[in-house]
């Protein structure tokens, strides 16, 4: 078990020096909050992470959740953790004091939910989706189905969760066929199957609220004709009490990692009987979801962050610690060896982890940042943060996840045959972060959505919105001797998405939506590359501004560290735009064209 | 469990159609053997993978050996194959007529042990390493050595090892500590620790033969100090019975995946009563031994070749079946949902598979023939393939390695959320496959050695010869008006690769040694780009003529397939070869440079 799972330093360089989450507090939304409560809420944070939640990792990975008599048994730190969240106010942190939350900026909940996602990824998934849930109920919800559910998520007593998946229809919500018969008793009576819903049964609460996707009958087909429900596993009986609502476990999977937290298959209304309570307007619950899948994306882009910080540490650890061979300027076998940190080719591969996990804990705060931003402000400011929130949403899912898993993989590989063996952590965070790529949308989804929906709506403007961004940043940078090379090849980069862009724009125009579509990916890709390397040119500003002030020991250490990993992300992984760039502008249809037989033989 | 794992149809498309492995039929030391033969060892080796190794993949994966009163116990069917790999001649396959092999080609041999590979990765090693460890003992040891252990490695009834890790030299093999102390009897007196050593005791073999690295005492210091030896576990006692030979498992890893096959901590000596016996000369042990370390390189590539190559199989069958959404063309939610393989970006993603397993096959059988023609012939034209296999070995080692763990994830990725469920192929493949970047030599070992031995030794040589093979496979397509094109674009990368290198060089000669490997591993990455682009550009020289002649049904597919994923390669793959070279050109020395306090905070 290596020392520690996070940088509380790197935290605070986020939060007060990059991001300043000070500015916020001048708003009358946020004016009850002092920064001395930001230190204290990180504190015991970490405090949690490091006492309860760390421990446990290993634990929870090799006893996995089981189905027992239709009940899955968690590990007992889940009941211990979700009472802990409850009585800490951590589940509603950033939630208005009207609903009983704490109205802490989201940049807050961000530094909470990262410390107990890198200590434990597992135990910290069950508040942050009660987090989730509990949102969309007050959002959409009427007052009744609010003081209902959410004093008891909020006070980690109810498992929120979020019921989308079907087993034919994964990817593609339009086919989803649970569906809800309306009653003249204020309820809908609802039926069907949902598959991979993480949560939604365990002995570590006392119930659990599904936020389910059913259809009404008679509703149109695909995407318009879904509603969202509020489906409780044990419903409220006449008395108060809790009575059975007719959902049943029909199965549990057994997974690659991620073991901590069960993944069930749910049959509802086997017996007629399962009552689900509308949430909002029939027929509008994909959009109102969104609002609750939209925060679970950025939620998985930190979870992945979590896993490759808290794997990063294990490996620099364990590469300052392994002496094995020499420096090569003297190979004489008559000396000691060496840490393996002194090798050019491990420090390349700790540059890696380092900038990858850094720089998208950067745009995760940048992303927190706009939301608080879109709650206080209004009109035209309102407007520009949703738009970038709407163009960056897939890009801080999909980069550190995608990335996140090359990042493990290295940390792994720097402990060589020790990374493949499960008595060391880097394997079990190796199993963990794959499924980041996979739920709340595949990378290839994503790619689909950023550049066929968010890049192009509304003219382009929310692209247009983040370009500007990008180049205040550009023009910051361009101010200072040392950062001027950054600030140039940020530019060429930019202007290279900007030109490829409006190159697959124009196929779109033509019609031709396969063709502009077929390398989605790769230009999320290539989007993601320039999102994280703007992050480090303003994670490089701030560093190189701090060390004209001379700072010394660990300050001077730290920023000089920053710039290291500017300069390696700028010599390493930007390059990679010219690649994807050369596919991208030669639309040949390649994909589009090859037909699924001519795989065989 | 998908229907397949290998494609027979490829294989012999690689054997006969593009290596044409008949033509070694005229030497005299092949001219026992005929086509016929080679496809009756395919079809064998074919029927024993399926119906024996691949029906309990599963399960050797899920029961894992134990320790057990210091007997490894493993699954029973490990003795089954063991004895019939045996029978078969399997294990001495390509070993000489005199010592009781079968004197086959050794394109024929990685015919059946990639069979063997893909249908059971683990089950694969037993067999594999009893071939490589036998023929170190046939290379090197005497007389009496060879009769007395070859004939029960080849019979199956003994397992062959190889034993060199130690936990204080993993990658520096200078540091090995286990002593060999001369005795008037013929025998050394061993005592040491050895970590990491696959089937190094197990109940499927009545011995185990470990082919061991010790210092005789007094040695000199580093690898010059190095020798050989042969330590049975059980060693043959005077009345012909086998008795223990204080050899014993000290601990049994418990690994991410490989999972069927035991890595043991041994303990030698523990009693002062563990005899080994010296192979060839005193001192020379490290040279012997990198016989069948490049072998066991070559297997590497070979063992993840197999496993990506099956979980591409998988991931194919998926595809096919699994119904997911609509074209982008008609997204009318009342049509029915078409099969995955239709979107344009699943089939990317088996292309990508399709690229990486067949390129790297080919590579492989392109290196076995290398091997096959080393043997009999001599002089300038034995050198040129030794220089060859030289420079290539580090290539098909880790190609294979690094793109076969993208490969297999992206065959994970398409199968959603099943891909990362335990209940389908792909999450274990994926735990399997990670084991062949860090075994046999790191991907950053192999770095250096390419960079820094391979290609600039003998003034270049071997990186000169290589460059000769590839323009000849350029200047073959070049004369085709449908290759030109791809042609060309491998020339120009290939003179990217011969000015970085000559670029490099110029570094190395100036003295300035960490600054010219600092990027060894990228120059291997971008070394094995271009190889697999020959290899592809090879395969497509031979489909193309094979379309002229008009074929159809299952061949046209099959060719035409080859020409896609020669196009995709290229498309996509290729151009990755610019990222790499652009950071090789750029020396800012900055991982050299970098300290590691700075990666602290």
């Amino acid at each position: 078990m290596a020392e520690r799972f996070v940088s509380e330093r790197n935290l605070r360089f986020l939060l007060y020096e990059v991001f300043d989450v000070t500015e916020l507090l001048k708003y009358p939304y946020y004016s009850e909050h002092t920064r001395e409560m930001f230190d204290m809420v990180m504190e015991t944070a970490l405090r949690i992470g490091k006492d309860m939640l760390y421990p446990v990792l290993d634990e929870m990975d090799k006893n996995q959740p089981e189905l027992v008599d239709g009940m899955v048994k968690v590990h007992p730190v889940v009941r211990e953790f979700m009472r802990e969240c409850g009585q800490g106010g951590w589940i509603g942190a950033d939630a208005p004091f009207e609903f009983g939350g704490q109205q802490l900026p989201i940049m807050i909940s961000l530094v909470s939910n990262f410390i107990f996602a890198a200590a434990n990824y597992s135990a910290s998934v069950y508040p942050g989706l009660t987090t989730g849930a509990a949102r969309l109920i007050t959002s959409f919800g009427s007052r009744e189905l609010i003081d209902t559910y959410v004093p008891r998520m909020f006070s980690g007593e109810w498992q929120g969760t979020m019921a989308l998946t079907e087993p034919q229809a994964g990817s593609s919500l339009a086919d989803i066929t649970t569906t809800a018969e309306p009653t003249d008793k204020g309820y809908y009576r609802i039926k069907g199957q949902k598959i991979f819903i993480s949560a939604s049964e365990h002995d570590g609460v006392d119930n659990v609220i599904q936020l389910l996707l059913a259809k009404i009958k008679g509703a149109p087909a695909g995407v318009k004709g879904i509603s969202l429900f509020v489906v409780p596993n044990k419903r409220i009986g006449e008395k108060g009490e809790l009575v059975p609502n007719d959902v049943n476990v029909a199965g549990i999977y057994h997974k690659l990692g991620y073991r901590g937290c069960p993944i069930n298959q749910l049959s509802l209304g086997e017996n007629d009987d399962c009552r689900g309570f509308l949430v909002g307007e029939p027929h509008k619950g994909l959009m109102y979801m969104f609002q609750m899948m939209n925060e679970s994306r950025i939620g998985v882009g930190m979870g992945a962050t979590a896993i490759a910080t808290a794997a990063y540490y294990a490996a620099l650890e364990y590469a300052k610690q392994r002496p094995q061979g020499r420096r090569l300027t003297s190979k004489d076998p008559t000396l000691p060896q060496v840490p393996i940190i002194e090798h050019a080719d491990v420090k390349r591969m700790l540059l890696f982890q380092k900038s990858v996990v850094e720089g998208s804990l950067s745009l995760l705060f940048q992303c927190s940042k706009y939301r608080d931003l879109e709650m206080v402000l209004d009109g035209e400011e309102k407007e520009r943060y949703s738009l970038l929130l709407e163009v960056l949403t897939s890009v801080v899912k999909s980069y550190p996840s995608e990335m996140g898993v090359l990042s493990v993989s290295q940390g792994l590989q720097c402990l060589g045959g020790y990374g493949y063996c499960e008595e060391f952590p880097l394997a079990q965070y190796y199993r963990d972060i794959r499924i980041h790529p996979i739920h709340e949308g595949t990378t290839g989804i994503h790619g689909l959505t950023l550049l066929g929906r968010s890049v192009t709506r509304n003219n382009g403007r929310a692209f247009q919105v983040f370009v500007e961004e990008v180049e205040k940043a550009i023009e910051k940078a361009g101010k200072e001797q040392e950062l001027v090379s950054y600030a140039k090849n940020l530019k060429n980069a930019l202007e290279r998405l900007k030109g490829i862009t409006t190159h697959l724009v124009g196929i779109a125009v033509k019609g031709e939506v396969e063709l502009f579509l077929a390398d989605a990916t790769l230009y999320l890709e290539l989007f993601g590359i320039i999102a994280i390397a703007w992050q480090w040119l303003l994670q490089g500003i701030v560093a190189h501004e701090a060390l004209k002030s001379g700072p010394i020991d660990a300050d001077l250490s730290f920023y000089r560290g920053k710039m290291y990993a500017l300069r390696y992300f700028f010599a390493y992984e930007l390059p990679k735009v010219e690649t994807l760039a050369i596919r991208l502008e030669n639309n040949d249809g390649l994909t589009v064209e090859m037909q699924p037989e001519l795989f065989e033989g």
